[in-house]
């Protein structure tokens, strides 16, 4: 394949986008499949890590995964939009079954009764067998996981972060209190946050919805808000707290312990492969990727260095022996021998890909039992490491970078995160188009104030974080009116 | 949910089946949505499994997993057509895409250009991209594997075993040879029977499929097959020698090491949640579902028994003692502390779930330092166990039925296969309606014949065994032409 060309964020933050996946081989756009992507083995490799550590956690707090049907009855969202307060419009629809070949032409066969469309969401199908399942307070709390790709017709589509079809989990759960389902909303958006800052290494802000932004059907929608390197914010992943509008819609009812009958509290949580675009965004530089060792499908590419036939054989021997060494402390590691490619190209490939470490090994390390190794990021030094103490040191160079990326993109988020006050600051911090920040301002809790300043900005309301987010809880007076506002709330451009 | 009384295999063999998924709570019938099905959280369990078995097995053969698009364009299947032998004809149509509220009714908004088929299987879309992806033969073999459903219009739908949409891995590799294809082929299949037999404790026959039973498109498709409890074949896996069918249709090429071009050798291989079907029908009995310890959701139900109230913390706390150490040697443990709930009870539900070992735990036992164990199947006896070597002998308990259920499985195979060479004999052997074997017998190698057989008899050719099967190749004259055979096939009914 032609060798990809990375535009600079500086230059063109979009182009840049594209041109990191592109480089790194994770995914590309399906062109013949309308809005839909390919996710490549390197992109496909960085999901399953991720999936491996949110499952682990899933399981942890007592949830099961299952499988639902991909197709929905479309009188569900009948049901759902009558019940609910809104539903996903944009759907594939099936209406047919069956094809035929007339004359060597392929035609359709049968037209359906009734349509089905590809599940954009599965709370309808899920509430339809709760209400088989559920019957009283012992069947409750009902906690259910499914991992699978939904479908959303999306006109404007950008990998990872927005197209027709994604992959994601989604959770859905049943309760036989508000309580009980608000205690697992908080749960499962503790979970996202922990794999976000601890494996993703991408600090978040917790936080509720405005009414203008959440989820359909849901009383509240919680998320974790993400600050991407030009200034954007990225929402990471969300945590609904359905109240009773499902159990309604669709007769999810159980006996309590005094032996009346109510309807469950249900919940449900998302998070998707845009994860990937947020990894992208918040830690790749204009060489391309930037992995965190936790999500990293190859930990350590070594690199040979040999000019002589002699030396090869030497050279390869020791590379390999290093390799199964660093894979017994459970690592993943390649050995790059490949033929009739330069050492520089091989380092600079690694670099696209995002592999944490790279590791050189030549006659002379051999002579004096030593390596070269150096980080993608974060320490641009080489260093020189003992083989005796391979191990150890690598363990320790990968933990530093996890850490200092996090660090990194912390100090990057407090440097651009202001408190503003005044309307004609609020417009200015906004006024690059290119360009956005985290700002906290006074809003006054409307809807229409809320679309005023989306209008005139292009700026959302993120969020409006959680006491314990570190922001002090005051009141003031909203930024655009001046109107009375309970405590600043989360503003800035989006994903 | 009411409890469910399993048929008995002699009496009701396919309410039984049925019995067995319902009382272990595996899946059900969506109902709503036609053929399709709900897998529950153990069902999903067991695959999780079976997936981790296989998925590193494809890995540690050099594959790597990515993700394709879930429709697949029209036309697609037309070129597919025209170069291959065939397509999926029972698929499920796209034509419109978004919705719309018109006076509280939702109507379907726009019709596409082109419709999308659900896709029934990949090779279509990901030669499509193999197209763009391979060049030269330094870019062979190329070696993916993808996890997904597929959906096929089923009329006759049995959970497991027939559903509109399953779930399965589809693996699908490029090479330069026919002679490397081949090989992939083959490494393939055997990745299946190792997993079928050292997995699912299953024995398999290997054989490649008739013309008239092949993959359309396919050169040769090869396959494991596995004798059901009803004398029954079932399909384990398939794995397929595609030649250049598809590199034609999509126009594959590559520059060989000459300078050649020349299409590209393809493979595709295939396991589905018909697996679990098999291994329903395989071991389990009537009392319910029976599972090998190494597809096990749950390995080990530690029930604890006592009367009074002072005995129950005792007996808890060694219950929980218990289950930890043997947690620590990597089994999965549930202590069924159930309140309300009779040992009698909680032993039957562990029963028709599967648990592989349950161990009882009392008073007496505590005194005289022991556990009371006993397996699913295979042995009745319960044992007593010292404490002391509790570990140990819940190891070689699980170890015994994984191999006991192999054995007891290869027996019954060994008591249902029969040499037939009269026509008389095979019909009789294939009268009774409900009942099957796997016979071995002469062929003449025509389609023909094959139709007239399983007109008469209901049974087909499930496979020509390789020549490393156990089976002596020899010609002799078809059972039922006398025109001449080059060697015994395998006949069976089938699933």
């Amino acid at each position: 394949m032609a060798e990809v060309v990375i535009a600079t964020r500086a230059k063109d933050y979009a182009q840049w986008y594209q041109d990191v996946i592109a480089a790194a081989e994770l995914a590309e756009a399906a062109g013949v499949v309308r809005g839909c992507m390919v996710v490549r083995p390197h992109g496909w490799a960085i999901w399953e890590k991720i999936q491996a550590e949110l499952d682990r956690r899933f399981k942890e707090t007592g949830h099961q995964n299952a499988a639902f049907p991909m197709l929905i009855p479309l009188s569900f969202l009948q049901k759902e939009a009558q019940h609910a307060t809104g539903f996903a419009m944009e759907c594939a629809v099936v209406t047919h079954a069956g094809l035929r070949a007339v004359d060597g032409k392929i035609e359709l066969k049968s037209e359906l009764e009734e349509p089905y469309v590809v599940r954009p969401t599965s709370e309808t199908i899920i509430g339809h067998f709760f209400a088989k399942w559920i019957d009283s307070y012992r069947d409750l709390p009902l906690l259910l996981n499914q991992w699978c790709s939904v479908m959303r017709w999306e006109l404007r589509t950008r990998l990872f972060l927005r197209t027709a079809e994604f992959w994601w989990q989604e959770g859905h759960t049943a309760h036989a209190s508000h309580e009980d389902a608000l205690e697992e909303v908080l749960r499962m958006l503790e979970v996202y946050r922990d794999v976000y800052e601890n494996v993703l290494a991408i600090p978040v802000i917790k936080g509720i919805k405005t009414a203008n932004e959440r989820f359909a059907g849901a009383l509240e929608t919680y998320c974790v808000e993400a600050l991407m390197q030009d200034g954007k914010s990225l929402q990471g992943a969300t945590s609904h707290d359905l109240g009773q509008n499902f159990g309604r819609a669709f007769n999810v009812t159980f006996q309590n312990k005094e032996g009346v009958r109510d309807f469950v509290w249900q919940t449900s949580w998302g998070c998707t492969t845009r994860t990937i675009g947020a990894l992208i965004m918040v830690h790749s530089d204009d060489n391309g990727l930037v992995l965190p060792p936790k999500v990293a499908p190859i930990h350590v590419a070594i690199v040979p260095i040999y000019r002589k036939d002699e030396e090869k054989e030497r050279v390869l021997e020791v590379a390999h022996r290093i390799a199964r060494e660093l894979r017994e402390d459970g690592l993943v590691v390649k050995v790059d021998d490949r033929e009739g490619m330069k050492p520089g190209a091989k380092y600079y490939e690694w670099e696209r890909k995002g592999v944490p470490l790279r590791v050189e090994v030549g006659p002379r390390d051999i002579e004096a039992n030593t390596v070269v190794a150096k980080l993608r990021a974060c320490d641009d030094q080489k260093k020189t490491i003992p083989m005796a103490s391979l191990g150890v040191e690598v363990g320790k160079l990968l933990d530093f970078l996890q850490k200092a990326l996090y660090d990194r993109a912390l100090a990057f988020r407090t440097a651009n995160t202001v408190h503003v006050d005044s309307w004609s600051d609020f417009v200015d911090v906004f006024k690059d188009e290119r360009n956005s920040k985290f700002v906290y301002a006074h809003w006054d809790g409307t809807t229409e104030t809320e679309l005023a300043i989306k209008e005139a900005t292009k700026a959302t309301i993120r969020c409006i974080p959680l006491p314990d987010q570190g922001l002090t809880v005051e009141p003031g007076k909203c930024v655009k009116t001046g109107n009375p506002s309970a405590q600043r709330v989360l503003f800035a451009k989006n994903y």
